[in-house]
């Protein structure tokens, strides 16, 4: 059934933590990750947190020799973060943003500004094997505890699935690499497996070599927050490289590597997270005798899905459900008693206009302060009620097409 | 080369002008819509401006023996307005969200809070033929002299085209059904079909019966704007039913109907578009002695696209990108006085408790509502800011994606 292998891919991902003012030793970091990947060429490269512009352009500057082709993903304020370098022509990209990702006022996580993406970009490898890479990043988990974002993690991993389900009969080989913020053993690393059929590298690579367990957020690295990683001692894995393969191909894992930790020769990592590289072998499959040229598409959507993760899932969406409606009542009604309060308020103006009252009751200042306030919390709070009312919708969206898709694996 | 007609697809796309308190007898309208599907039943119903759910229950309801699947598609604030209903399951949905899409504070126009999308479902069609249907709908034109959404319909158009490159291989039939608010002359319409390689049924039709020229605005209709059609007296055709094919399979359009303004025995249409009706045969093709079964993407994302189209909407972005530079600079301005408004206030009441002043020369009521507008006019300023560089950014991701597919056109 198999040929000779007719093409070798080397894989590399980083979540690079390139936050502009925030990131520690950005751009020495940032220097340091493009010499590396010169010295050790690579034919595709996926980048995640490359905020600044201005890094993708030393990178694109740096790796114009090993990978000259490349494409920087733009959304949203920040923009996505995300590019692809390649040592082959990149011939058409696409980025898709989550419909769902956080809160614009949680300033102090800032993923609402950046639009979470998958970004896929189309490659004609050697030996005519179309390969789609696709750098991308979750929203992230600041409290394993209680995982304010979970629902909105999930339907994103809900989102992917179905991106890479309708995207990757484009393409003879599948790659995604990027920080999923998701353990292995997590439900939407099930849910995410099990509906795309994207196999692990680290669970299939023949040799693997750097952190214990394949981590990637280790307490070794210097940048890492030590708290957040009590629990784990080794580290956690939430950096993966996965694939696929469409058509007549089939791919292994022949090694998979991590960094661990300080950058050899140097006193600091490239990143607080560890990068992924991977070594593929995409070998061209016979096709058996007497079957059709014409792959269908598999006719259920969850085929390969336990049931238990879209259980497990849908049950968290619809926890997230349950806060977005208890958030839309309140922003709405604080907008209301704002509103009551100016209309109170106007009342009492105009009485006083057509001097209904003796006396004002409250001088002209804190009448304006009160008026001002009440103005700046309707505005607000109207605002914020749209935006949980959005939160809602798309996660009621979530919810009802995993319910639907259930029934599909109930024997 | 041809066998024997495998499919008969009837195809049904309207604009349903389904606008809560806005559209005029809507409730009725929607009845009506409801109504002649069940008299004359098809196979795929492609619906746009349903931004009601309650409208969407109510179609639900009556196309439940005709098409009793159907997809709502979810998003921002109001919903996209999309839905699908099939007489086959619909096995897989995806919406994809364009990035640009007006303003928020247009609120007259209103696209940014709809989310303009295109959505996706996956139907297995009789015979194992799989068919992918898109309702779709691209940011109005509000005037046609001064378009000043211009620029966000390309790119809309742009990401449409690589939207519909990526995913129509996951099907043997690829149909689309839309208000595209495009003319078939314009720059948008030659863009997409060049891009993508769609065909438009009118054009391709063996029999068409409708209204003139296939136009879906026209003045007979009493709910049309009869001012803005006044530069075409027959009217405007603005919505499509596209169409293509991958695989071994050919489309043919048999027929193409147009409704045309009052639905009959009644005195209202059922929108204030025309529906479009399309009777598509599909048919299994022999692939030819010694073709390769693996169909590579073609290699040129644009190779059908006249390089002509792609420069002049290249002209529009960047006319659309120095408009979004020109607000983003403007916003800025405004938020710095703003601040050094607001600092000068601050300076000065510290001033005054700290008695350097000998009296104090506002009253405090005044300085205090000064001081209010001005954080309004700041935090108001802020936010355009961030919109308008989010716009840039955007047009100008967009306006390289262009640049680059050029070259490869050049002789």
């Amino acid at each position: 059934m198999e040929g000779d292998p007719v093409l070798q891919l080397r894989v590399f991902s980083l979540n690079c933590w390139g936050i502009r003012y925030l990131s520690r030793r950005r751009q020495e970091r940032v220097r340091l990750i493009g010499d590396s990947l010169c010295r050790e060429p690579f034919d595709l490269v996926l980048l995640q947190e490359v905020w600044s512009e201005q890094d993708y352009g030393l990178l694109r500057e740096k790796l114009g020799s090993c990978c000259p082709f490349s494409h920087y993903f733009r959304s949203r304020v920040i923009g996505s973060g995300l590019c692809v370098f390649s040592k082959f022509p990149i011939l058409d990209t696409l980025l898709y943003q989550y419909s769902l990702n956080g809160y614009p006022y949680m300033l102090q996580h800032g993923d609402w500004f950046c639009g979470k993406s998958v970004g896929l970009g189309d490659n004609e490898q050697q030996q005519g094997v179309m390969a789609t890479s696709s750098p991308l990043q979750l929203h992230a988990e600041y409290c394993r505890d209680k995982d304010t974002y979970l629902a909105h993690r999930l339907v994103q991993t809900w989102e992917l699935a179905q991106f890479i389900r309708h995207t990757s009969h484009a393409a003879d080989v599948v790659l995604l690499g990027g920080d999923l913020n998701t353990q292995p053993q997590d439900v939407g690393m099930r849910l995410l497996r099990g509906c795309t059929g994207l196999r692990d590298a680290f669970a299939e690579a023949k040799r693997f070599e750097g952190c214990k367990d394949g981590c990637t957020l280790i307490p070794d690295n210097c940048f890492t927050v030590k708290t957040e990683l009590q629990p784990f001692p080794l580290g956690i894995r939430i950096d993966y490289i996965l694939y696929k393969t469409e058509s007549n191909f089939a791919v292994k894992c022949e090694e998979l590597r991590t960094t661990t930790g300080t950058a050899p020769g140097q006193d600091i990592p490239y990143s607080d997270h560890e990068a992924v590289m991977a070594t593929l072998h995409v070998r061209r499959q016979e096709r058996p005798q007497g079957a059709s040229a014409a792959e269908p598409l598999p006719a259920d959507p969850v085929t390969e899905a336990p049931a238990d993760a879209v259980t497990e899932a849908l049950a968290e969406v619809r926890v997230g459900l349950q806060g977005a409606r208890r958030r839309r009542y309140a922003a709405g009604r604080l907008a209301v008693l704002a509103l009551l309060l100016l209309l109170l308020q106007a009342a009492a103006a105009l009485g006083a206009l057509a001097g209904w009252g003796a006396a004002q009751p409250f001088p002209a200042l804190s009448c304006c302060l009160l008026a001002a306030l009440a103005l700046g919390i309707l505005l607000g709070a109207t605002c914020l009620h749209l935006l949980h009312v959005t939160e809602g919708r798309l996660l009621q969206a979530a919810e009802e097409e995993m319910r639907m898709a259930l029934p599909l694996r109930r024997p």
